[in-house]
């Protein structure tokens, strides 16, 4: 039975493309896992093989990250939109149990997906304000504005936390650097979910860093938590009912899901091991450094070749926050999209066709995307422009 | 690359078993699902693939269940102790909506899972009340008082459901009938989630059935719901807020799940698809009526050479409630536990230690053990029972 494929040349925005050694060690596991005659995916996820696949795959995070001991790694199930809602209630209920108030979150909107986390608080019912509303501000999302625009209260002590998304998949904007001396004191939340793992990061300046899986990282179905510990200590149920606050379920509720090490509720494993798979394969390709190098390669060879014919294609992501992992772009002539995907798809590229909600195209350039997908569709994008300008 | 494995003779509660001939399959699409070049688990949850592999798994559950058209098909991530939370605020939403109050959602506690539904209900601030507290009763899980002694308001019209776990994994506890009788007009509510799709059901007489996919269908991850129809009509969240109610989450918003056919937020295709391979395989061995009389078999088999041997086994379960899936049982000298276990394994019969909580042995019979399993297991209970009897 042959698990072998094609190298893909493709660039969907996620569910990404994995790489194919880890998808063939996955596929045996799926079947018997470690010799135990089982597949990974029907032991106990209170087994020892399961915590010890819980445990690896803490410990690889720990050492791809440097994760400093202030902070802790836990699992969760679902992607983004779950961390919406839990980020909201958790991290409300930190603040309550610091400063004994509901405080309020800022909310850095810079794209689609930061919009929604910062509706999903407003609708639970916790107390918020907009550091910054790109849209609102420009129109349309594609750019940050500076941080002297930014607004940011003048007495942060009722600040429970401030959020922002570091890359956002739809729009193609990515944060380069953000302004944690802005905000002294105050416990930044990162949604890492399109870009993490994708650059170094100083894991020691985030309050908490959420990531859903099913970009850089593996399957959908989990996202990773990494935590500053001390936001583990939470209001009671009862404190924050007082308050009329929203609680997190129960399989939702960080210092239950650490306490019992991601396994309070039954946590996917054999989704688990696939990531840990990953961080296997990133530590064996050199770590966050040699990623990082790699992605901006990737990267800047794509924007190149577009910048190359500007009466051909357009980039709406103003330059200084274009995203090393979603490139996103137009044909100026719409009425030839469809020809692109066409022509596209017989050079065997694929997953280019832009999110339902912006239209035009996007090349996702994940950890798991080949040099070489991205010189095929460099060579691509160069014959259509040339053809066209 | 070999896939192949010995038929495991596996006895684990959950995650359990899954059929060998499943898991190959899925193993070959987690590489190139359906020719695409690409795993199950690298495609946009919004591809055609994608969306085919939804509906094909509804399609499927509805033909081995034979769902009726007044009720509706959806998936969301987590397991029951997900569903707890779900459950308990979306129902309240489809009680207000119905009412314009909140009511009273009344538990039938009759093990350990049901009782943590009761619990995160309470937790929530919804207000409820106890059908029956069968440990309250007996001092132990283990039994369900007669129906005569039920604790059920002569006045249902407050209630806003009725909610019972339909086979109790840990204590071994299962319903032959529920009596939909005692509560006109009211919806109830079962989690199935360890005994799903072992039997047939009449659906019609459900307002929703939950099952967690970890034990008869597939991997951990997603859960399986059907509903209501009409319990999908919500009171709105400035409704619920106003009468200090508590709000899903909104990727568990049982009306925004549905209206997006289960891809609100990115579902976990590759665990989707296994469900349906399972279902597609259940449905080639005769489906549910044919899989039925194979659990009752292997039930009935373990449960009788238990019996024959009262002086070394002990069976906590009232008969009358015994589990076809989760058979609970201990050896009366607790001295013998070790050399039980160890004499099993070394028949290469595995996963046999009871849950922590109870202690003892607990054999689960779900649908992917197989009747050679049961009868290997059932040759060394005799052979143990003989020599320590």
């Amino acid at each position: 039975m042959s698990l072998d494929r094609a190298e893909p040349n493709y660039f969907g925005a996620g569910p990404a493309l994995l790489p194919t050694s880890v998808l063939q060690q996955a596929a045996k596991d799926l079947i018997n896992y470690n010799g135990l005659g089982l597949g990974a995916g029907e032991i106990s996820h209170r087994s020892s093989d399961a915590t010890k696949i819980i445990n690896d795959t803490k410990q690889h995070l720990t050492e791809l990250l440097s994760i400093p001991d202030t902070h802790e790694v836990f699992f969760l199930q679902g992607g983004g939109t779950t961390g919406f809602s839990s980020i909201a209630t958790n991290l409300t209920a930190a603040f309550v149990k610091k400063t004994g108030k509901a405080g309020k979150a800022g909310y850095i909107i810079d794209g689609t997906w930061s919009k929604k986390s910062y509706e999903e608080a407003v609708r639970l019912g916790v107390e918020t304000y907009t550091v910054i509303d790109a849209k609102k501000e420009d129109g349309k999302f594609g750019s940050i504005p500076d941080v002297e625009k930014w607004n940011i209260p003048s007495d942060l002590s009722e600040t429970s936390y401030v959020y922002f998304c570091d890359n956002e998949t739809v729009n193609g904007v990515e944060f380069t650097e953000f302004p944690f001396e802005k905000f002294p004191g105050v416990e930044i939340v990162a949604d890492m979910s399109s870009n993490f793992l994708s650059k170094e990061i100083d894991v020691s300046k985030y309050g908490v860093i959420m990531a859903g899986a099913q970009k850089n990282v593996g399957l959908a179905g989990l996202s990773i938590y990494i935590i500053k510990k001390s936001l583990l200590e939470q209001a009671s149920d009862d404190e924050l009912k007082a308050l009329n606050l929203p609680l997190s379920p129960i399989a939702f509720h960080y210092p239950t899901v650490v306490k019992n090490n991601s396994a309070y509720n039954t946590i996917p494993i054999f989704t688990l091991h696939i990531i840990d798979l990953v961080l296997k394969h990133l530590l064996e390709l050199g770590g966050l450094v040699a990623q990082e190098k790699l992605n901006k390669e990737k990267a800047s060879k794509l924007y190149n070749i577009l910048d190359q014919y500007p009466t051909v294609y357009n980039l709406p992501v103003d330059k200084k926050y274009r995203s090393n992992m979603n490139v996103v772009f137009t044909i100026k002539d719409g009425s030839l999209d469809s020809e692109f995907l066409k022509a596209a798809t017989e050079k065997t590229l694929s997953g280019l066709k832009g999110h339902r909600s912006v239209g035009g195209m996007r090349a996702s350039l994940y950890n798991a995307v080949s040099l070489n997908s991205v010189n095929l569709l460099v060579d691509f994008i160069k014959e259509f422009g040339e053809a066209h300008k």
